[in-house]
């Protein structure tokens, strides 16, 4: 492709470098951008720039804050003995939507991906073990999403944290809301008989 | 949606008012801007300021351009005799990737759409019919996109230019190469019936 401008290729080639965003949709991109008002394009480039160098990870759960402390790890009225296990910022957002969780979480900042070189060390591991270690804590939920990264990184904290003495589960697998039988995928089916929920027991209770 | 941090929600509202960009697309942006090194998503920022700021418009045929006017109107081998009108840059480029094309352009920067309140006198047209009045233009290409708003251009289009003496046509709409006939729509069949090649005549030739 040839670009008519040098600043319009610069920018189609940062906008690319983006997950998902491929040359075309750059090229579109950048041509909305340049119908927008010299302001609006400010606005948009230093909130980028801004967001990079303003934001900071909690030092307790390692998700995104603007203070040293996220909102959910210093909220006195969050129960501290329950952790939850997340892969990114995305997972705390989606669950808290819920609001069916108390607890408080856990970022890791990816998932153990040898395939993509990455291991372990390259998480926010260490810090979950340590917190882990703290007498407070009683259960440790993991919820990842359910591929071959999130069953290595759930098979490797297992064993990681089972010395700690501390309960640990994970989201349930099974047919979503809404989806018709037919349309689930085998091992989805499968694991959902497997954790069948009960609903009544033979003596009626 | 609640963001863990404002210079993240301010980041992710600016990403989703780009075209195609949801909330949920923007914050999977953002989060992938936040494990980018500070430079780079400078980079990225600065990339976005700049083109907006620097990039001109063409002041013959209304394309992108990085000078008052652009590579292609300033090349003395293009043909200036032939224009080819086009909704906005991307096209240029697309039409520019087959090198069949010697003549110049000229760059509407959108398609009458009165629905979205799109008249024509928001269009670059005026300039258009300028050059058209020009002794040395013989031949105006229509090179827009096969639907309503694009048919609607190119209808006031040629109310206009006919007066001017210049020859009018249309890039030819029919099956795309490699398309299976069973595939194509009825519009699109009947037209590339309508508008067919003849490949011999009776005499032979």
């Amino acid at each position: 492709m040839e670009y008519p401008s040098r600043t319009i290729e610069e920018a189609v080639e940062e906008l690319a470098s983006l997950p998902g965003i491929g040359r075309k949709t750059a090229l579109r991109l950048a041509l909305h951008i340049l119908k927008k008002s010299e302001a609006e394009a400010e606005r948009l480039g230093k909130a980028i720039i801004a967001m990079r160098k303003e934001t900071k990870f909690c030092k307790c759960c390692g998700n995104i804050s603007d203070e040293d402390i996220c909102k959910i790890c210093s909220n006195p009225r969050r129960k501290q003995d329950i952790i939850c296990v997340v892969e990114d910022a995305k997972d705390v957002i989606a669950l808290e939507s819920t609001q069916q969780f108390m607890g408080t979480y856990h970022v890791l900042g990816g998932l153990i991906n040898p395939l993509m070189g990455i291991g372990p060390s390259m998480l926010n591991i260490d810090s979950l073990v340590e917190r882990a270690a703290s007498e407070e804590v009683k259960e440790i939920i993991f919820a990842f999403t359910a591929n071959i990264e999130g069953d290595t990184t759930a098979f490797y904290l297992s064993k990681k944290l089972a010395p700690k003495g501390v309960s640990i589960s994970s989201i349930a697998r099974g047919i979503p809301m809404g989806t018709d039988l037919e349309f689930a995928d085998e091992v989805t089916l499968a694991r959902s008989l497997i954790n069948r929920t009960r609903l009544t027991t033979p003596g009626g209770e």
